[in-house]
């Protein structure tokens, strides 16, 4: 038997102590946006330090401004093996409204679910602490079969996930000698579907920005000035247009430069997924693509930028009617970004073409509201396709490397404050209900977790 | 002497008495808008009756679901005279915030005002009470001088103007055969300058319109989604920029239908009127005007039909940013007609505009708020021009055939309901503050007014 059969062979013998252990932690009500609950917040804390220390690990609480990180450290195998950081978050989202929950969010069970599959059912359980636990479980499973692990392994549990994550920036700064490693495991995503793991390898980058067009001096009465003085919802809806010619491209200059392609046999695997037009689409009532023409909806929306609206404002929108021209009208506006776009130069391009549309008597006033690049793995990355060949042993389906359309904020933060690339690997699954009453997470995602982290250890050391 | 010098003779020597009735009926607090004043507005009703009767007129109190109406008579000097239908209102706005008043606005005085020219001060001097008093004193000198009235008179006064004349229609309706006459002389407009008098001939029409569009069936993550699914500002955007060509020109097909030049005569009096762009959008802060390109400010927004956004919202429109795709956004647009323009068509035209913009999986629905045909006495109207020549006769400069922007409800009511033209005569300045602290008329507008009736009459007979 090779080692990693054995550690196999005991992470399936551990499965009823592992839950039993995660049930623990799943017991304690750490919601971290009330602060009814600081207490049991710290409480979750002191359970991980606790349970860490007595698998091995060097662990400790570390208190912030906020509820307070858990950091625990243990060697590698050998002084060559590679330096692992892995992130996960140990807070988890308020239960209200609690009379929908068939079971006591905080009495986490073993139920048959409705896909005839077993569920473990209760609040965490898939975001984040059922997953946090999977690692937890394969780093136990290794070290009591080998007496070592394969990295060397440091691990960062957050209490802030679900409240925004305030200390988190400041804490990686304070830390960063002591965090920084070659790369980071971040276990807070999911699966494509229960048969086919995911990679995350792309998160869309974003700039916000908000402009206010400014036309008359006060709200003209449209008999009296209509016709003659410029309306500022006219300048802004031109202006709006104009963001995308006929085939959906967006028309800013310079604003595909540093997008790239994505390479053929990745967007194969896409391809094969089964997320149709119709599919992706009927879930919310649409069935035509908006973006670029040509392209999947996987491509669109995890490959391509794009230049949305996502508000607009302006004149008498009240009940009834008002013959009002206002005299300001206002948009918010965001971009998101992939491959080495220029958050920076994109919203520069914004503002040039903004202002080429402002007639001589308006004004335009900016206001942005964030920007971060794309962060990209490249698709032929080590670490992605040693992870991909692990984690496609594992599971009936061959892993996918997919694209997030949004942005995980912590991988920013590890790039740009640690230097540090992210594997994002996670077991959820789209029907996990996150954030809703009955949230629940997969038996088999927790057992083939802990299995699927035992292969990547093993494939990385 | 002849009747008409006579009788302006009788006008000037009449003057303190004519103020002294003005000001009895100024001191009524005839608020028709607040409850409180409700004996007051009633009160006014009946001090018009009782005047009006004691210069010859049959006069009558009509009760209505709201405030009264005064309806008063007056045979014509010859069965043959015109019968002419006086209307003006005797309600006045409330006098809210009473603390910027200089003087009290129920007790009316003359003044020197700011321009060096006397002004009569107190809340209704120029709206209306002061304007429907002119015609009132040119009835009574032209009967004290010789006996009778030139014309068959029929006087309309509201007590429901400024709270939206919820009884009008309803009473014109009902008393159409005992209202009904040659033409309608509406008082409640003002001067060009004090030195010029106006003859309002065109007042635009108006169709209001909202649409809602709706795309994905709920509000999307643009991360998630966006790229992928339609967004209903961009559509909306995209329709409403499209509204205009870039010579500022209205788009919808057949939308200049019915739209007629301005004679080249009239048009050469408003360019020598001095309302330059820079006066005109100078004091809304503007410079450039927005609408057709080549077209003076008063031929935009008096004579050319114009297609205005006057709300939009969608989206998150709160403090911050929220990177959502909304499912609806919303615009109301209304549209000046003028000419001959036909507002169903107008709407029907841009209801296929709009439609043939919805891509196929987004829907729109279509809010109509109120649509009315623009009014236009013809330039070479016969009663136009008797007015015109007699204000001219009286006033330092020639009067002016002038458009308004706005539509004034009342005239389209006479045309609707009693098919009946209007000729719109004021003498009110745009300084008189109406609707706010400090109303006042001018003393020369009172007295010019009365005398300015004069000659219309004998120029009408």
């Amino acid at each position: 038997m090779t080692d990693i059969s054995r550690v196999l062979s005991r992470a399936d013998e551990n499965l009823p102590s592992s839950l039993d252990k995660l049930f623990e932690l799943l017991r304690i009500k750490s919601i971290s946006t009330d602060p009814a609950f600081k207490a049991d917040v710290r409480k979750a804390a002191d359970w991980l330090v606790a349970y860490l220390s007595s698998i091995g690990f060097t662990a400790s609480v570390r208190d912030t401004s906020g509820h307070p990180m858990v950091v625990a450290h243990h060697d590698g195998a050998s002084p060559n093996a590679p330096n692992l950081l892995f992130y996960g978050h140990y807070d988890v989202q308020p239960v209200d409204p609690i009379e929908l929950w068939e079971n006591d969010p905080f009495a986490p069970a073993v139920k048959t679910g409705d896909s005839g599959r077993k569920i473990i059912t209760g609040r965490g359980t898939s975001d984040d602490k059922g997953q946090l636990m999977t690692f937890v479980e394969a780093c136990r499973a290794y070290k009591e079969t080998t007496g070592a692990l394969p990295c060397r392994i440091t691990i960062l549990f957050e209490g802030e996930e679900e409240s925004g994550s305030p200390s988190l920036k400041p804490f990686l700064k304070a830390h960063a000698d002591e965090l920084k490693a070659d790369f980071a495991l971040v276990c807070d995503t999911g699966m494509w579907d229960p048969e086919t793991p995911a990679i995350a390898a792309g998160l869309r980058g974003l700039v916000g920005e908000e402009i206010v067009i400014t036309a008359a001096d006060r709200d003209l009465h449209s008999g009296m000035f209509g016709g003659a003085a410029a309306n500022p919802i006219h300048i802004l809806s031109d202006i709006l247009a104009g963001l995308h010619d006929a085939t959906g491209t967006v028309t800013l200059p310079g604003f595909y430069h540093g997008v790239e392609e994505v390479p053929a046999d990745i967007r194969a695997t896409w391809d094969k997924l089964g997320a149709t037009t119709e599919k992706f689409l009927g879930e919310i009532g649409l069935s035509v693509p908006s973006g670029e023409k040509g392209r999947s909806v996987l491509e669109l929306t995890w490959a391509r930028p794009t230049a949305e609206v996502n508000g607009i404002v302006g004149g008498y929108t009240g009940e009834g009617f008002k013959t009002v021209i206002a005299a300001k009208a206002s948009a918010k506006v965001s971009f998101r970004l992939v491959g080495k776009q220029d958050p920076a130069l994109i919203r520069e391009s914004f503002r040039a073409y903004v202002r080429s549309k402002i007639p001589a008597d308006c004004s335009v006033e900016f206001h942005p509201h964030g920007g971060s690049p794309a962060i990209q793995l490249p698709y032929d990355s080590v670490l992605l396709n040693k992870a991909k060949d692990a984690l496609s042993a594992e599971w009936p389906k061959p892993a996918v490397i997919i694209g997030m359309g949004g942005s995980i904020p912590i991988v920013g933060d590890f790039q740009k404050l640690l230097g540090m690339e992210s594997l994002l690997v996670g077991f959820g699954l789209s029907d996990d209900r996150i954030h809703s009453p009955n949230e629940k997470y997969e038996l088999n995602s927790f057992h083939k977790g802990i299995r699927s982290w035992v292969r990547i250890l093993q494939a990385l050391a």
